[in-house]
């Protein structure tokens, strides 16, 4: 299957840490060398890299500080490792980071406890378990391929991180014709960067709408479904995602427009109220690439994400990370 | 009371139309000088101006014409009033310009009947006629302000050319603490360029969100009263206003929050299902300030407005232009 540069933006090579600049496209695919905790910490904050680039960030990020520390005494290697965790636990709020630290917490202490090599034992477990989590994205993409009819016309907002992408290249070649719409996402514009970018890409036919579109689009039968990713899943079914999401919920329940919400099932909170939602620096809202758009003393409000109750979603499709 | 330069955003000087070219703003406050009526099709599809401004260039565009016809026959008058008439209407679709148009060519065709000097004729109704409206809409400043209650939070999108932010300062005098929240209204920012803008010109407290954000300042109950404008007004009720409008009056009713819309009456159309929809250039969308925002083969879709069926509309307050 071709993958879309969002489907796996991060790989260590050579002890570094690459991470695809997700700010930077349309215009370049480039990569940013990370060496340590501080700088994943510091791309994360940019949102460099956001969705399911977090989550490779952060495991890689523990093997890029081993390998910094390789002559360490297991105990303090832990240490490294608690340390590590708790600095990209706290880069960002939404998305659930110590749900994945922790279990390479655990594998350092378990590594510790039965006297192994620490490197290779986490080297082997991290490297596992993305293999793992990249075999079960890539039967997603063909479950999402398969969700799709010929003749859909899908809304899709913010980026779903190469899956819809690759799932409409899988329709192609299946002789199902497809359209998308993508919402451009502000105030980062996803849509327009990255969603529009990587479905044109994969020979895709994608239309660009803006975020007030979308009630016209419903009402004037233009799209038949949607598809949205998640930053965070609840035990309950509650799911938060970026901001938007949940007016396009309630507006698919108006319309009576199936969602389907690409999910990473996580059990650690118990319904979407109780998600914390990051409120940004209203500077990434109030200019458009270091331009102001406004004059004056104007105040800005950038909550991240927003909550879609489990009422308003069809349907999920999981992938299981084993993050509890 | 003091105005916002969007509250008249165009006047008549030495036989010169003067219009507010609202694209430049808040960088700019400048004018743009329209000699022709081919000038003025051009500032309003440009959307140099907007909303009312299109009124007063309509308007005034015909006594620019007879300024610049005066030698003419009374009969060849007429015509070039018609065909005045003719062009603005064609400029854009959604708002009435035919509703306006055709009240200034009636008042051509009662100064040839009645064989009186036609520029005189002209400019006496052409300036009575907006001077009423002058009164009228300062009078629903008034109206918006007893409106707005001691602690409310208001919502706002696009922008009412100077009403708002007129109303705004009537409440600070009167001791009323008002907040407003500005969506910034993409594709155009409206909302971000010119509300922000005089709403914190007006010394009211502002803070600007992203489309996007609509449900979750409702969910948080940030905001307890809705006020918008309206291009376009049906015998039923419905309105048509800026795309993005019928999306937060859906969100209105779910959240339980009143929404306010400011109309001018015309009974030309029945209901809003008939309002042509004019669709922009996706340009507009897929670029912003000159600067692609996109890469690839991607289409754009934009709607420049949408229709608010009158069920959800909690009250309006209107000002009579006569244009039937």
């Amino acid at each position: 299957m071709e993958e879309s540069p969002l489907f796996w933006p991060a790989y260590i090579k050579e002890k570094t840490l690459f991470v695809l600049d997700e700010t930077l496209i349309p215009t370049k695919v480039k990569y940013i060398a990370v060496k340590n905790t501080k700088e994943a910490v510091s791309v994360i904050r940019q949102m460099k890299t956001r969705a399911f680039g977090q989550f490779l960030v952060v495991l890689n990020t523990f093997l890029i500080e081993l390998s910094r520390n390789k002559g360490l005494a297991p105990l303090k290697v832990v240490k490294k490792m608690q340390e590590t965790a708790k600095a990209l636990n706290a880069s960002r709020p939404t998305f659930p980071f110590a749900d994945v630290t922790s279990i390479v917490v655990g594998w350092s202490q378990k590594a510790l406890a039965e006297k192994v090599e620490m490197y290779s034992y986490l080297e082997k477990h991290i490297f596992g378990f993305l293999n793992g989590i990249r075999f079960r994205r890539l039967e997603r993409v063909s479950k999402i391929a398969a969700l799709i009819a010929n003749g859909d016309s899908i809304l899709t907002h913010c980026n779903v991180s190469g899956e819809l992408a690759m799932a409409a290249a899988m329709c192609r070649k299946e002789n199902k014709k497809v359209k998308f719409y993508a919402t451009e996402t502000r105030p980062y514009f996803q849509g327009a960067k990255l969603t529009a970018w990587e479905l044109n890409a994969m020979g895709a036919q994608v239309t660009l709408v803006a975020d007030n579109a979308v009630a016209s689009l419903m009402q004037e039968r233009l799209i038949n479904r949607i598809i949205i990713g998640s930053d965070r899943f609840c035990a309950n079914g509650d799911i938060a995602n970026k901001i938007g999401s949940y007016q396009i919920a309630i507006l698919a329940k108006e319309f009576g427009v199936p969602l389907c919400v690409l999910t990473q099932p996580s059990n650690t909170i118990k319904k979407g109220v109780d998600i914390p939602i990051e409120l940004r620096d209203p500077k990434e809202l109030l200019s458009f690439e270091g331009k102001k758009i406004h004059a004056g003393n104007v105040k800005g409000f950038y909550p991240g994400f927003d909550v879609v109750p489990h009422e308003l979603i069809t349907e999920t499709i999981a992938v299981e990370t084993g993050a509890r």
